[in-house]
């Protein structure tokens, strides 16, 4: 770490640049929650240009779970709409390699295994929303706890595109009825970061058997007078992808997301 | 017309889906402004599907002049999202058939035509937001002219997809400042269809050089105490298709839209 120009604590504060510059260096291999804060996170999907037009179609239909922030030309590696000068093989503090639709392998950096064929599709993230709600004052559970965001895959299918179909998958996050009605207000600002709730209230209307037994993410507990209010989550283009089983596809690693030059309050309005 | 259903009164306040029988049926072949009130109208780009993915990523990048409302997957002529059942190769009044990028043929039937490779791109239009800020009492003086809108090639380029490019294409609407003001409050409203201004006031800041010959469309006066104020517009993609010179492509003829099953207000918001 001697050399380093950043150590953990003034990532926290630094913009999303210094980030990249830290995961380029190889000094920073852990998760991004509450690093470079007033800057847009982002999800991370790579896949051969074969599929890149399904993938796309694929997010164009189903918006709400896949904000897209920025999508490649094949073999481009600089996100230049969000990030100019990034790179998107090294500035990611992990990544997940996916061979037919398994995972098999966690690299810090693929630009041993990069292709001029692959086209990247940077996807806005919860945490844009979720800075938001905590600046509302309104509470954002995990958070409240330390913990993961529950996630659950419903029974309400996405639109297909091609070879990508799946279900939507939410995630979930109790509050009041006020402040759900709030939180929507706050949330109907950023449309390129999941947007205003899909649902809140009873469970099985989305087909979740057991509220305390999420598919991803830690359960978290809906307390008297709470209902469960919830979001179309980034998770989805993911559970699509493993679905397709596409010979050869690059995602972030969970919780490692891409950091870009955007604030959130880029992520409002049209 | 005798077995007609509809007569072109009827069609003002008929709905979108009786305006596509009526251009199935053979029995209009001229204009849709003012047709199925209410409902949305939507411009149709057609290119093979080795060109898709370049012109879905230049509407991604460009959403503004080129809000997507739904695309088709290769071969497909039906617009599930926002017209189940509906033919894009028979229910418009007018098509454009490109070869090489020149204009070669105006049909009123493309199914002789059609390839299993053809996507559909329907494209928003400013019919919604015009209708909007006459609701809200707003003027819009090609309108109240009975003219043409007119239209500028600005020196402002669209971000660049694979073979699509070009410079952003804006429309014009003279306002006094404050109803600039109070249309682009309506306007936030329609992301989808264009979204709020891109600019008011000295056209030479767009490139304009002489105001009253517009490249499309018709001149309108900018009266005193009016300022012009200019929205992103529809003729943006039609103009990268022409310059990207396509060995093939269909269009809707000017002014002959694609009615949809939407309502104006479903383009609103996220």
């Amino acid at each position: 770490m001697g050399e380093s120009r950043f150590t953990t604590p003034d990532l926290r504060t630094a913009p999303g640049a210094a980030v990249r510059a830290t995961c380029r260096a190889g000094s920073l291999t852990g998760p991004t929650p509450g690093l470079a804060r007033g800057f847009v996170q982002a999800n991370l999907v790579i896949v051969p240009s074969d599929v890149a037009f399904d993938l796309l179609l694929f997010c164009q239909r189903n918006p709400k779970p896949c904000p897209l922030l920025d999508v490649t030309e094949p073999g481009d590696f600089e996100p230049k709409a969000v990030a100019p000068g990034a790179d998107l093989r090294t500035d990611l503090p992990g990544y997940r390699v996916w061979r037919d639709g398994q995972l098999v392998d966690e690299p810090t950096d693929v630009r041993a295994l990069w292709r001029s064929d692959l086209v990247s599709f940077v996807i806005g993230c919860s945490f844009t929303f979720e800075a938001a709600l905590l600046d509302a004052g309104l509470p954002v559970r995990h958070i409240e706890l330390g913990v993961n965001v529950p996630m659950y895959v419903t029974n309400l299918p996405c639109r297909s595109a091609g070879r990508f179909a799946g279900p939507l998958v939410v995630s979930m996050r109790p509050m009041t009825p006020a402040q759900a009605v709030a939180a929507t207000r706050v949330c109907a600002r950023f449309s390129r970061a999941h947007g205003t709730p899909v649902h809140f209230g009873d469970p099985a209307a989305l087909g979740i058997a057991d509220p305390t037994r999420p598919e991803f993410g830690d359960p978290v507990e809906v307390r008297r007078g709470e209902v469960p209010v919830y979001w179309a989550c980034g998770v989805t283009p993911q559970a699509a992808l493993m679905q397709a089983k596409l010979p050869f596809a690059i995602t972030h690693k969970p919780g490692h997301m891409f950091l870009t030059d955007l604030r959130d309050v880029d992520l409002e309005g049209e």
